[in-house]
C-alpha cells in the first residue's frame, strides 16, 4: 500500500493529503438549505450536507492530490448517521481513485485492536457474505498500549494490503508534555522510542522504495524533531499534519522528506476545504466552495514543491 | 457523575461493571436465526442480534450491577449499522437505570478532541434542535497527546455532568513496554506521570466522596502497580479491566480499593456475557444466555465483596 501511495504522489508530483474534516459552519448555505428541507433539523440532514460537501471537493481534487484523510471525529459528533457518511465518503473517494487515510487514532488491547483492524482495514464474514465495514487504505493508531496493541493489525494489513500511521510526534502545541520526555534507561524520548518501535514493526512491511506500510504521524509544527526523525527512521514514511491552519510551513517541514523528495505526505484540512470562507472569500462564491478548495490545493502543491 | 456511580455501587453493594462487548460467536443460535431471517446475511442482521443480546443481558443485570461498559470496537467492526446499535445499547441501558461507560479510548488534538467530547458526552445543536449523538455517562480516553488533548473534554463534562476514565496502566500483557519506562527528569514511569496528570486534571471535578469525575483505567492484571497507584492518587477513581478472562483475580485487585472499600469499579466482559458457553455451559441452555450472565454477575459480586 505504501508503494501505491508513493507512486501516486510521484505521478501527481504532489505530496499532499486533503483532510476531509467538515464542520457545520463550513457548509455553504445552499447545501444547508437543501438538506434541512429534505431531512428537517436532524443529524441525517447534517450527514447529507457533509456528504454533498465532501463529494464536490473530492470531484475537484481527485486529479491533483493522491489522497484524502477524513477525520472520523467530525462525523461521530453527529452520531450513527454521521458515521455512515464517513463510510460513504471513504467509498466515494476510492471510487474516484484517491487513497484514503482514515484518521481514527484507534487503540486498545489486543483482541479489541483486532476488532478495530477489521472495522477500518479489514472485512467481516457474515454467514457466506464478506463485508468491508469502513474500508480505508490506511488508518491512524495510538501507540500508548505498546506492541501487543498494534500487532493485531498486521494480519489484516497483509491480507488486504493496507497501511498504518502510528502517532509518534503529534502536531498539538502540548505534544511534548509526555512525548518529549526522556527515558532514563535509553536516553531516548517517548516519541523517539515509539519511532524506533514503528521502524521495527515495519521490517516485514517494506516496499520497493524502502518505505514500509507502517508509517508515523509527525507534526509539521515541530520542524527540528521532524528533521531528526527523518534521519533516524529511513524506512518510515511520515504523515505530517499541522501545515497551514496549525502553523506549519513548507520550509519547516522540508526536513520530513528524504534527499529524493520522498518520505512524507503533508495534510491540510481547513486550509483547503474551508478556503471559500477564508483565503478565497473574495474570489469564489459560497456555492463555488469546491473550486476554492481546488485552488487552495494547487497553492499548497506549489508551496510544497517549491522547497523540495 | 462520579458521585452517582459511587452511590449506585453502594446501593447495590457491587463494584462491578459488565462489559457489553458482543462478538458473533457469542450469540446463541435462536437470536442468530431470527436476525438472519429478517435481514439476510448483512451487518443489519448482526446489529439486530447484538441489540437483542444486549437488551436481554441488561434486563437481567440492571438490578444487580451499577454500570455497563460497551466496547465500541465490537460495534464498529460491523460498520455504521453496528455503531447505531452501540448508541441504541447506551440508550437502553440508561433507560434501565444503568450508568454507561463508553469504552471508546478516543484521543486527538484539541479541536478534534472537542468533537469527540461532543460525540460521546455532549450534544450538538442542529438549527433549533439539540441532539445527543451517543450520550454516554463516562468515556475512556487515551493520554498520549497530553493535557491539551484532554482539556477540550472539560467544558462538555461540566455542562452535562459527565466523566472520563483516562488510560493510565492498561491490562494487556505488554502494557509495560512504554508505560513502565522511567523518565530521567522525574524518576516516574510514564504511567505514574499520566496518573499524576489525571489527578491534577481532576482537581476541579471532585465530588462529595473525594473522588473526581476524571478517573483512571488501571488493569487488574498488575496488582502491585494498582496498589501503588491507589496510594499515590487518593482522589482518582479507577476503572479496572482485566478481571476474569484476562487473568485478574479479586485478591489481586483488592489494592485498587481504598480503606472504605471505595475507589474502583471492576469490569468483566466475556466472563459474564459469554458465561452461557463457558462457565455455565452445562447449567443454562443457549436461550438462557442472559440468565447465565446474571448468575456470573452475581458470582463476581460475591467474589469481589469477599475480599473487600
Amino acid at each position: 500500500m505504501i508503494d501505491r501511495l508513493i507512486e501516486r504522489i510521484e505521478e501527481l508530483q504532489n505530496p499532499t493529503v486533503v483532510g476531509l474534516d467538515p464542520k457545520l459552519p463550513m457548509i455553504p448555505e445552499n447545501l444547508k438549505e437543501e438538506a434541512f428541507e429534505t431531512y428537517g433539523q436532524t443529524p441525517k440532514a447534517v450527514a447529507a450536507m457533509f456528504y454533498q460537501f465532501n463529494k464536490a471537493i473530492i470531484d475537484q481534487v481527485a486529479d491533483i492530490v493522491p489522497a484524502v484523510k477524513p477525520q472520523i471525529a467530525m462525523y461521530e459528533s453527529y452520531g450513527p448517521d454521521g458515521v455512515k457518511v464517513f463510510a460513504d465518503t471513504v467509498a466515494y473517494a476510492k471510487q474516484k481513485g484517491l487513497i484514503v487515510i482514515g484518521d481514527v487514532k484507534r487503540s486498545d488491547i489486543g483482541s479489541t485492536s483486532a476488532a478495530y483492524a477489521t472495522a477500518h482495514l479489514g472485512a467481516v464474514e457474515i454467514g457466506s457474505q464478506t463485508y468491508f465495514p469502513f474500508n480505508e487504505d490506511f488508518a491512524t493508531v495510538n501507540p500508548y498500549l505498546g506492541t501487543d496493541s498494534i500487532d493485531p493489525y498486521f494480519e489484516t494489513m497483509k491480507r488486504y494490503d493496507r497501511g498504518l500511521f502510528v502517532l509518534v510526534k503529534t502536531s498539538n502545541p502540548g505534544s511534548g508534555e509526555l512525548q518529549d520526555q526522556v527515558f532514563e534507561k535509553t536516553g531516548l524520548t517517548l516519541y523517539e522510542t515509539v519511532g524506533a518501535l514503528v521502524s521495527k514493526w515495519g521490517e516485514d512491511f517494506r516496499g520497493k522504495y524502502g518505505y514500509s506500510d507502517i508509517g508515523a504521524v509527525v507534526g509539521a509544527t515541530h520542524p527540528e524533531q521532524g528533521t531528526r526523525l527523518r534521519k533516524q527512521l529511513p524506512h518510515v514514511f511520515f504523515l505530517v499534519p499541522g501545515y497551514g491552519a496549525q502553523g506549519g510551513t513548507a520550509q519547516g517541514l522540508k526536513g520530513c522528506f528524504d534527499k529524493d523528495g520522498r518520505g512524507a505526505i503533508v495534510n491540510s484540512s481547513r486550509g483547503i476545504i474551508a478556503a471559500w470562507q477564508n483565503k478565497y472569500k473574495d474570489r469564489f462564491k459560497p456555492e463555488e466552495f469546491a473550486l476554492a478548495a481546488r485552488q487552495a490545493a494547487l497553492d499548497m502543491k506549489q508551496d510544497l514543491t517549491s522547497v523540495l
